[in-house]
């Protein structure tokens, strides 16, 4: 029916999450027909990003320079060190703007069933992180899971003999959320961790 | 916050349609994390789709080929046209494989809003085509909207004089469809397309 050429583009395109072959059929015509504006524009980005980015070796950040533009900024604090399982989140916490620390990407969770264990994670980079001396808090980031937090257990003990305050991220009522929605252990939580005004 | 060409490859994603910002952040760190399987793969295929694929000059369909495969086609129906609005049309049409004719992709609508006009469609050259003597049928596929309706009627007048049968699609209950979901414009017009059984 088509060019082979536009088939396979349909096929890569639909291995994007939030794509099915609807979409991806409906993303690869658009592109098509905006060769000028946007596919080879696309093409490119895509080429020069598969030759520049990297894995920072000191964080598991996503970066075209190591390291990473995070790890290298003299502003950043040194002192803290925030723990989230993927680069997403990583992207996600800066974008909220408030946190000034480096960060630590584990690059997934600890996970039985998956066969995910602690070597598979970049938790022995992060063990060395905390023990240098101008670190002083760890923040786990990790998902309110069970992964998510059973990693955070793990991590807990391995920083337990280090001189480092371990805290993590409040759980709650998501600001702007109506309580009718969240689920019992959100609520329960909420109620826990009140707070007096 | 993270390197430019990641970026860059963002803000591209996010202008596919179905695509918004996050969920092109979201494909961007898929890609970016699967470098060998997807990434590098998918500039390949964009840059490869830019350099061969062109619209027919027949029937304006997309393909590596001029004419179009479809067009090529010696086994397709050359007595009978599709007229459809978008090359997309046109791919949901011969996915569904009963139509074995040729097809004639409009461009667009005729728009008074967006100033579309006659001239800015593929009209001409469906006329020159509907003219030919091999053709004795013009099955006009619009989209049941204002516009294409509009385009449909357009296209009637344009092809009165010729000797082609010029027919339109049926409306009516979708398939599988429930009827308390449909729209009264739709029972009305299946009601009053009512057959025999």
């Amino acid at each position: 029916m088509t060019g082979s050429e536009i088939d396979r583009v349909i096929e890569l395109l639909a291995k994007l999450p939030g794509l099915g072959r609807r979409s991806a059929r409906r993303a690869a015509l658009h592109l098509i027909e905006r060769k000028a504006v946007l596919l080879l524009p696309l093409a490119d980005a895509l080429a020069t990003a598969a030759e520049r980015v990297r894995r920072c070796s000191i964080c598991g950040n996503l970066d075209t320079v190591e390291p990473c533009g995070l790890c290298a900024d003299p502003r950043r604090d040194r002192s803290t060190l925030c723990v989230v399982e993927e680069v997403a989140d990583l992207w996600a916490l800066d974008r909220s703007g408030n946190y000034r620390g480096l960060y630590h990407v584990l690059g997934g969770t600890l996970s039985a069933l998956d066969g995910v264990g602690p070597e598979d994670l970049n938790i022995a980079r992060l063990v060395e992180r905390a023990r240098a001396d101008d670190c002083r808090e760890v923040i786990l980031a990790t998902s309110a899971t069970v992964d998510g937090q059973t990693t955070a257990h793990y991590i807990v003990d391995r920083l337990a003999d280090l001189a480092v305050t371990v805290t993590r991220l409040a759980h709650g009522v998501p600001v702007g959320g109506e309580l009718d929605y969240l689920d019992d252990g959100t609520l329960i939580a909420a109620l826990n961790a009140r707070r007096p005004v």
